[in-house]
């Protein structure tokens, strides 16, 4: 079979490897689209040389179906659709213990710190799959991880029908905030500064303002009464944008920061202290956030035809992260199939 | 009577003025002891001209009686020993329709936007009185405001009983925070760079850091079994504080900015992702802590004695200020009564 293999140097090369048999506990997936995502291009970028082993099959957005079942695994079946939750907690640190596995202090997050999905064969434990209806599209549950991701800053955001939210960045995961912000009730409108993705924003039917163009402390005033909003969503990584995003919120506003900073950002206390703000981390997701966004995606909620720019085969791994790290696309599936030397992908 | 007026250009001015009847729907007040607080620093350094119009009487913390009733007052009688929650809403903009009266947009905080409590008598709207029990030494009630913004800062964090806080910052507010925390069930350290502020801490029995001899962060991971503080409080105003508050904090924990911070500073934006942080900005009071703290006050809970560095007369409220600044003292009381040419303060 294929894998793709980030080997350091921005580089993404492809080998033959053999597929293994599961281990107990584990099962063995035949992935059908594995996604590519901004932590996949930090890694390609070498920015966390630090938690990767080289060579790397990175990847944590897929979809596929169960090819083989190792010792001792129950509640599974050869033939299952399933996504894969990439999260391995110890169970045993004191965030575990408190209940946020997700945060677990020694998180093994499968795809950076352990081998990941752009493969035609992939062993992971049973415990970190989600089941997938057959209703679904593997290609459409290929986007399960990131609508995960924003159904869970949404519920951080802790929104509730009816209320109004500005999503700073029209990116993938902006899209996918917003399309959970209003589904859940919310009212939204998404600031970006690039013209081709504030078509692709507003053709999904959301207010959407140029921030070069428009005056956004007067337009969200304005849009709330005099209030300011009650959830902003920083998704764009600037630190103009973190800066700005204090005077967007109403009195007791919540700030859900959810693009990553790698430095400290410069904030307004003073903003924050005068009307009482809450700003909030949010990472990664837990099991509710999961099945959450498989919902959304059965039931069409998540507009995936409009996210997917396009499917490549495995073999074109590394065109596909030129192509995203050039911002020409919203997200490239990788059909980890296609052009695989070894179509079954079963245990051998 | 005498009145402390900030003139402008770092300068009280202490001047004759008659006393004036209440106004329909206010009391008047017989003013017994006034606090002098950090904000009332900010205005003489000339911080806050902006917001006042001189010559302005400041003060905002205080303890009294009421002198003369004005037309239409009722539930009130000459007498009554009271303190005043400095704070006028409009009633009508969105904060307040959302029941944030005490974050209203149109704030008039009294002693700062309009006429305060450094004077022998003082009229306020009866709306804004609490009322103290007899059992209450009017001194120690001037402590009733700092100690509601305590009250206030620790329900923000939503600290429960058991759970672990460090107050960065051993000045009055951060003892006071750490008191409250401590009543409410909190575990308690203080970190404080200065010796003496340091050894006033620890006479009140908490835990207390010299950041600059010890690792904080080593120190907390080590007091909470690895995990990192469920709140931290930051109370002292530096840049470097604020930037390293994140790290003592543990996943999903809570982080009260207290201080003013009249620049935007370096947030770890890293650390808020990666633990899942919150941060809470804390403005003032709502009556509910007011009268917490006036509870906390009367059933001897806070070291009031401790606190009250000294008491000075109204004439002397120059050298108040200039101790407070060059940091000789927790908290000064003025004497609004003593050395006042006419000791009854009751309405002409
Ligand atoms: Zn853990
Ligand atoms: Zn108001």
């Amino acid at each position: 079979m294929l894998t793709a293999n980030y080997v350091g140097e921005n580089t993404i090369d492809i080998r033959e490897a053999e597929p293994a048999p599961p281990a107990p506990g584990e099962v063995q997936l035949r992935v059908a689209f594995a996604g590519i995502c901004g932590t996949d291009l930090h890694i390609l970028h070498g920015s966390m040389d630090a938690r990767v082993s080289l060579p790397a099959i990175i990847g944590h957005e897929m979809s596929g179906t169960i090819s083989a079942l190792g010792d001792g695994v129950t509640g599974w079946s050869v033939g299952d659709a399933v996504t894969v939750m990439p999260l391995d907690w110890d169970g045993t640190c004191p965030a575990c213990l408190a209940g946020n596995q997700h945060i677990c202090q020694n998180l093994d997050f499968i795809g950076i710190d352990s081998p990941g999905a752009l493969q035609a064969s992939w062993n992971v434990k049973a415990s970190v799959l989600v089941a997938l209806p057959p209703t679904l599209r593997l290609d459409h549950a290929a986007l399960v991880e990131p609508a995960a991701v924003a159904v869970h800053d949404v519920r951080r955001s802790a929104l509730v029908a009816g209320e109004k939210a500005v999503v700073i960045g029209g990116g993938p995961i902006g899209v996918l905030i917003a399309t959970v912000a209003r589904r859940f009730g919310g009212e939204v409108v998404v600031i970006e500064l690039d013209a081709a993705r504030r078509r692709a924003v507003a053709d999904l039917g959301f207010a959407v303002l140029d921030p070069a163009a428009v005056d956004q402390v007067e337009w969200v005033t304005e849009w709330t009464g005099g209030a300011g909003a009650d959830v902003v969503f920083e998704v764009s990584g600037a630190a103009s944008a973190v800066l700005g995003a204090t005077s967007l919120a109403k009195v007791r506003g919540r700030l859900v920061v959810v693009a990553i900073h790698p430095t400290p950002r410069p904030i307004d206390l003073q903003r924050l202290f005068w009307r009482e703000l809450t700003i909030i981390g949010a990472r990664v997701y837990e099991r509710a956030d999961f099945e959450t966004a498989v919902d959304l995606l059965d039931e069409g909620a998540i507009p995936a035809d409009l996210l997917i720019t396009r499917i490549v085969p495995l073999a074109e791994t590394a065109s596909a992260f030129a192509d995203l790290a050039e911002g020409r696309a919203m997200k490239i599936l990788v059909d980890c199939q296609a052009g695989s030397s070894d179509d079954s992908g079963a245990a051998s």
